[in-house]
C-alpha cells in the first residue's frame, strides 16, 4: 500500500483530470480485445489500434471492449474522448488505488472494484483493479494485467448459451460483477483452510512461528475487508439506481450478487472473529506452558532445597556434633529426608500440582 | 463451512440460473409429501412423481408440497417451471449455504432460513437449510433431509385443531416459521446448560481442557449468530411487506415470531458476553495459580537458601575457624538458623504471603 | 434463564394462542383485586371469582383489575374472552420470559415489563413479570406473585390525593410504569454500593474471591441490562403512539418516565464500564503482586547463591589448597563475602528493586 | 452517585409533581437575584421575597431571575405557579440528578444541564445542576449553590457592552449556555495536564500508585462523558426547535455552541483513548520489569548452580577420590569453573540477555 | 492540545464575536497575497494594506485573497466588515483549535480544516489551520503561517493551464480542498513507512524502546483521525448543499475529493488496526522471551539441584557411612549422577523444552 501511496504522490498537485498511471506496470504493451454480439451474431477480435472499435459506438449490438494494461495513457485518453467519458473517470481508471465504488453519470455508469486471485506459490492474495463503463449498448472494461475470471463468460458468449446473448449490456456488466464476486469465494476458501490449519497447529504445537502466521492472517483479513466492504454499497447502489441503463429484469440478478457480497462480508467478519479467538488461545497456551515449566521448577526446587540443607548441616565441621558419632546417624538422616520428600509430595498432590 | 465454499466453487462461472446442488447429499432419493386442505377437507399423500401435484395449483384449497432432499435437481426444475419460479430462486433453493432472507417476487414470496437441531451424541448443533415458497393458496417447502420440526403442525392439520385449517396459506407459512424459531430455543437451552456446566468447572478446576471447550463454544456461538441475526430482518420484512399474499390478520402472528427472534438474538448476545467473561476468568485463574506456585517456591527458596549458606560456611575446611572448636558452636548455629527462619516467617506473614 | 427456556420447550409445537403458563408457580391460588373509581367514588374489593368484575367493562369509571399468580390459566382465559383480548396477548401474559415491549392493538394497549426487587438475604436481584392491558376506562394488570411496588398508588387512589383520581385509565398505567421504573433506582443503588465496596476491597486486598464477585456482578449487570434496554423503546413507543387511549395531557408524564428509563440505562452502562475497569485493576494487582514475590526471590537468591558457592569452594577436600592453611583465610573469605553482598545491594538499589 | 440515588429513593412512590428536593443542601437559605433590562434600562436587585419579581412577567423588558439553592421548595412552587410551569418541570428542577436535556413546552423552553468546576485542592471535578426556563421575555435560572460562571455575562449586561442588551431573552439563554460550555474547556485542560503528567511518570517510573491514578482518571472521564454527551442533543434540539421563543438570528449563535459541544465530546473521547493506551503501556512496563528481574535471577542462578555443584563434588568424603590427591587438582577445578562461566556468558550474549 | 485549550480559556467569558487570536503566533506580521483572474487576465500582488483588495469585491473576475498569519486581528476585522462576514465566522477563523467543518451562510460558504505536513527532522506531523470563505466570485483563505500546498494551483493560475482559469470561484475552492486532501496522502505514506519499519523491528528485536514508539504512533493516529473524520461530512456537506455558489459542474469534482477523504479515513482506520495488532505481537513477544528465559533457568536448576544434593549427601561427616569406604563409591556416585542427568534430559525432550 505504501508503494501505491508513493506513486500517488507523484501526481499530487497536477490539475485534476491529468491522466497519469498510478500503479505497477505489469505488461509490455496494452492488449485490447473486442467482442460484439446480439442474439444472432457474434464477433471477437484482438485490436492493435483502439480506433478500430470506434464505429461500433452507436450500433444496437452489444460491444464489449476489454483493455489489459493501463500504462499507455494515450489509448485510454483517445477511448475516453470518443466515448465521452469525464476526465475524472479516466483518472479513476488509471489510479489503481481506488476504493470500490459505482457512479451513475447519466449516460453511462462507472464501476471500479478489485479482482482477487490466490497465488499458491507466494501463499498470498493477489489483487488487480477492474474498472467498467456501462453505456448504451456498450461495456468497456479495464484491467491491470492479462488473465481474469471472465473466461467462462466469453465462452458463454461464443457458444450463445444462457441468457447473456439475448439480453443487453447491463446483463453483461452483471455477469462480470458476478464472476468477480464469485471469485472471492475462492479466496475465502483459502483463508478458511489456513484458519483450520492454524487451529490444528495451535492446539498441538503452539510454536513461536504461529504467532506471526496469525498476525499475517489478521493483516490479510484487514486488507480483504477493505476490498469487500464497499462492494455492498456498490452493488446495492447499482441495483437501486434509477438509471435507464439498467433494465428492470436485471434487478433480480443484481440482488443475487448483492446477497453474495453480504455473504462474503459475513464470512470475512466471522474469520476475523475466529482469528481473534486464535490469538486468545495462543496467549493462553503460552501462559499454560509457562505454568507447566514453573511447576516443574517449583517441585524440583522445593523438594531438593530442604534436603540439600539437611545434608549441608551434617557437612559442617564442628568438633562437637553428637549425631555424627551415632551408629545409625546416617541412616536416620536418610530416613528423615525420605519423610520430608513424602510430606512434600502429599502437599503437591493436594494442591493438584502433580 | 470451508466444505460448502468448495462445493460452491464448482459452480463458479456457470451461467446464473444453472441448477446445481451445492451441499451434501443426505438422502438416497428425494421424498415428496403433499397435503391439501381447507376447513372441511384434508388430504395427505406421498408422491412418487412431482407432476401429481400440478393440478392443485389453481384450486382454492391450500396446498402444501414438501420436498426432502435437494440433489435431484430435475424435480425442482420441473416444479419450478410449473409454479413459475424464477431460475435464481431455484438456484437459491439448491445452494445450501444461503444467508437467511425473505424476498417478495410479486406473485410469490420466497423465504430461506436454517433449521437447527442438537445432536446429543456429537455434542454439536446440526443445521439444515429450509426454503419456502408462499404463493396464492400454495406453500412449497424444501429441506435437505427427512425429519423436521413440522410434525406437530401436520398433526394440527390432520386433526383440524386450531386456526390453521380455517385460514390461508400465509398462516401455514407463519406456523412453519414459528416452529423453526421455537426450535432455536432448544438449541439455546443446550448452550445455556453448557455454559453453566463450564462455569462450574471453571471455578473448581480450571484445567487446560476447559480453554478449548470455551473456544469451541465461542465458535459455535459465532456460527449460531450467523444463522440468527438475519432472521430479524427476514421476519420483519415479511411482516412489513405489503404483499397481497399476507393477510392482515396474520400480521399479529408474524409480530409474535418477530418478538421471538429478537429474544433469540438477545440470548445469543448474552451468551457471547458470558463466554467472553469466562475467558477472562480462566486467564485470571491461570495467573492466580501461577502466583500460588511462585509463592511456594519463593517461600521455600528464601527460607532454605540462607540456611544452606550458613551450613556451607561451617563446612569449609579452613585450619583456623575458631567457632568450630567451641563447645556449643553447633547448637549456636542451629539456634541462629531458627532465628533466621522466624524472621523470614514474620516477614512473609506481614506481606500476606502465608 | 435455562430453566425458563426449558419450560418454554414444553410448549413448542402447540398451536399459537394455546394458553400454557411458562414460569414458576409462586402462589397457591391466584389473587384477584379490584378497584373502581372516578373523582367522587372509590371502591376496592378482593374477588373470588373473576366474573364479578365483568359488569364494569363498559362503565365510565376507571376499573383496575390486578391478578397475582398466573398458573390458573382458565381465569386469564375467561377474562381475556370478556375483554376481547387476542389469544397471542394472553399467551404473552402467561409466558414469563417475555422481552419488555408495548403493543398497540387498536382498542387496547398491551405492555409487558419486569418488576425488580432486591433480596437482601440472597444478595441477589429478584425479578417478576408484570403485564398490563390499558383499555377504554379499564386497566388489567398481571403479576407472578403477591407483593408489588404499587402500594403507594393504591393509597393515593384510596385517599383521593394527587391527580390520579381526577384523570383516566391512561394516567393509571403511567403511574404503574413510573412506580416500576422508580423501583429500578433501588436496584441501581444496591449495585452502586456493591461496586464501591468491591473497589475498596480491590485496593486493599485483591483476593481470589474478589474475582468471582466481579464476575457475578458483571453477569447480573448483563441480566439487568436485558430488562432495562427495551424499556426505552417501550415507553417511547407508548408516548409516540397515536392511540386514542393515551390523552395528550398524559404525554408529558410519559416523557418523564422516558427520561428516567434513559437515566437507568445510562447508569447501567456506567456500571458496566466501572466493572470492566475493576477487572483491569484486579489483573494488574495480581501482576504487581507476582512482581513483588519475584523480586524477593531474586534478591535472596542472587545474594546467597554466589556466597554459597564461595563456601562450597573452601569445603572441597583437595590436599593442596594453600588458602586453607592461611591464618586469616577464614576471615578473608568472610570479608570477600561481605564485599560481594555490598556490590549486589548497590546494584539492586540502582535498579530500584529495593 | 450512590448518594443521589439514595436521596431519590425517599421520593419513590410519591405522586408525580410532588416537590421534594433531591440533592445536597449546600446553602443556608436560597438567594434570589433579579435583573431586568432592555437596550436603554438596566436594573439589578437581590430579592428577599420571590413575589417581588412577579409583576415583571408580562413586561416587554427581559427579566432574568436567578435562584441559588434548591432546598426551599416553597419558593420554587410559588414561582412555578405564577409563571405557569408544569409540576413535572418543577420536580426536574429540584431533582439534582437530572440527565442534561432541553424540552419545548410551547410557551416556555426548559433546559437542564451541569455546570462543572475544578477544585484544585481536592483535585476533583465539582458539579452543580443548572436549570433554565426561557419564556416570552423572561429567563429563570436555578442553581444548587452560589458561585457560577455567569459573572462576565452580568458585567456585560451592566455595562451594556456587546449584543446582549440589544437582543431578547433567547440570546441571554444562549449566553448562559455558552458560558457553561466554555467552562468545560477549563475542566478539559485540567484533564489534559493530568494525562500529560501521568504519561511522563509512566515512562520514567511506572509505580504501583500510577495504576490507581489511571483508574481514577478513567472513572472521572466516564462521569464527565455522562455530563457531556447529552449536551449535543440538548443544544442541537434547541437550535432545530421551531419554537417562536428562539429568534432566527440566535440560530447562528446556537450553532456555535453546538460546535463547541462537539469539540468537548471529541476531546473527551480522545482522552479516553489516551487513558486506555496508558493502561496498556503500564501493563507492558510491568511485564518488562518482571522480565528484567527474571533475567538477572536466571543469569546468576545458571552461572552459580553448576559451579556450586562442582565444588560439591570435591567436598564429598569418599576415601578413594584420586583428583583430591593431585597437586594441581584445586587449580584445575578452578580453571574448569572459569571455562564453564565463560561458556555461559557467551551463550547469554548470543541470546541477547546481556 | 492542552496549550490551545489554555489559550482558549483567556477568551472564556468575553462576548461572542470578540476577535481574539487563539493559537501560536508564528509570523512577524501577516502576509497578504492577492490574485485576480478570469480566462483572459491574470494579476498577482503582495498587498501591504488589506484595503487595496476591497474594490475587487463586486467585479466579475475571480479574486483570491490569501492571508498568512492570524495575530493581527484588525486586518481580519476590516476584511470581515468589508466582505460582510458574520462576527462568529471571524472568531472561528482566529481560533486555531476549530473542528473541521463547512457552513453555508447564504451569501458565502465558510470552510475550515487542517493542512498537515510532515517535519522530517522532528519526525512529527505538523498541522496548520486553513479557513476559506467562498463568496460570489471571490475566495478568501486564511493560514497560520507562510508555506502551503497551494503553490501548484498558483502555477496553474499563472500559466492558464487546466480548467482552473476558465471556471469560477467554486472550482478554486475545490482545487484548494483537493490540494489539502492530497497532501494527507503524504502523511499517510510516512505513517505507512513507520509502521512497516516498526513491524520489521518488532519481529527481529522487540526492544523496550519499541513499545513507546508504538504508543507514540497510536497517539499520532488518534490526532490524525480527529483531523480527518470530520472531512467526510465537510466535503459531503458542500457537495450536497444547494447553494447557488456551487455550480453543478463542480459537483463531480467535489465527489472526487469526497472519495479521497473516504480513502484517507479508510487508511487511517487500517493503520489503527495494524498498530493494535503490533501491540498484541509485542506483548506476545515479551511473553515468549520470558518463557525462553524461564526454560533455561528451569533446565539448569532442575538438572543441578538434585546433583548437588547427592554431592551434599556424601559431603556429610557421619562416622558410619559405608559407601565412603567402597573402592568404587566415587565412581558409582558419578555414574548415578550421569543417569539422573540422562533421565532429566529425556523428560525435557519429551516435554519439548529442548
Amino acid at each position: 500500500m505504501a508503494k501505491l501511496l508513493k506513486k500517488r504522490l507523484k501526481k499530487a498537485g497536477l490539475p485534476p483530470g491529468t491522466l497519469v498511471h498510478i500503479g505497477e506496470r505489469k505488461l509490455e504493451s496494452a492488449r485490447i480485445t473486442f467482442i460484439d454480439y446480439d442474439e444472432q451474431n457474434f464477433q471477437e477480435k484482438k485490436l492493435d489500434n483502439i480506433e478500430e472499435c470506434f464505429p461500433f459506438k452507436g450500433t444496437p449490438t452489444v460491444t464489449w471492449i476489454n483493455i489489459d494494461g493501463l500504462h499507455q495513457t494515450d489509448i485510454i485518453e483517445r477511448l475516453g474522448k470518443h466515448f465521452e467519458l469525464h476526465p475524472l473517470i479516466l483518472e479513476d481508471i488509471l489510479n489503481t488505488a481506488q476504493r470500490p465504488k459505482a457512479e451513475d453519470l447519466g449516460n453511462y455508469i462507472f464501476v471500479v472494484l478489485r479482482m482477487l486471485s490466490y497465488n499458491d506459490q507466494a501463499q498470498a492474495v493477489q489483487s488487480e483493479q477492474v474498472s467498467m463503463v456501462l453505456g448504451q449498448s456498450f461495456v468497456i472494461s479495464f484491467q491491470e494485467n492479462v488473465g481474469d475470471v471472465f473466461e467462462q463468460i466469453r465462452n458463454r458468449l461464443r457458444n450463445g448459451k444462457g441468457r447473456v446473448r439475448k439480453v443487453g449490456a447491463d446483463y453483461l456488466v452483471y455477469a462480470l460483477l458476478d464472476a468477480i464476486v464469485d471469485s472471492y469465494f475462492i479466496i475465502l476458501e483459502k483463508f478458511g483452510e489456513k484458519i483450520e490449519g492454524l487451529e490444528e497447529e495451535l492446539i498441538h504445537d503452539p510454536s513461536d512461528e504461529i504467532l506471526h502466521q496469525i498476525h499475517t492472517l489478521k493483516r490479510e483479513l484487514i486488507g480483504l475487508r477493505k476490498s469487500v466492504w464497499p462492494l455492498r454499497e456498490l452493488v446495492g447502489g447499482i441495483e437501486r439506481s434509477e438509471s435507464a441503463l439498467i433494465k428492470e429484469s436485471t434487478g433480480m440478478y443484481l440482488r443475487d450478487v448483492y446477497d453474495h457480497t453480504i455473504q462474503v462480508i459475513d464470512t470475512v467478519e466471522s474469520y476475523r472473529d475466529m482469528v481473534s479467538g486464535m490469538l486468545d488461545i495462543y496467549l493462553s497456551s503460552i501462559s499454560n506452558r509457562m505454568n507447566a515449566v514453573m511447576k516443574v521448577l517449583t517441585i524440583i526446587a522445593t523438594i531438593f532445597i530442604p534436603l540439600t540443607f539437611i545434608a549441608g548441616i551434617y557437612g559442617m565441621n564442628f568438633k562437637h556434633m553428637p549425631e555424627l558419632e551415632w551408629k545409625f546417624g546416617y541412616a536416620a538422616v536418610l530416613i528423615i529426608m525420605l519423610i520430608v520428600v513424602a510430606i512434600m509430595l502429599i502437599y503437591f498432590r493436594k494442591k493438584k500440582w502433580l
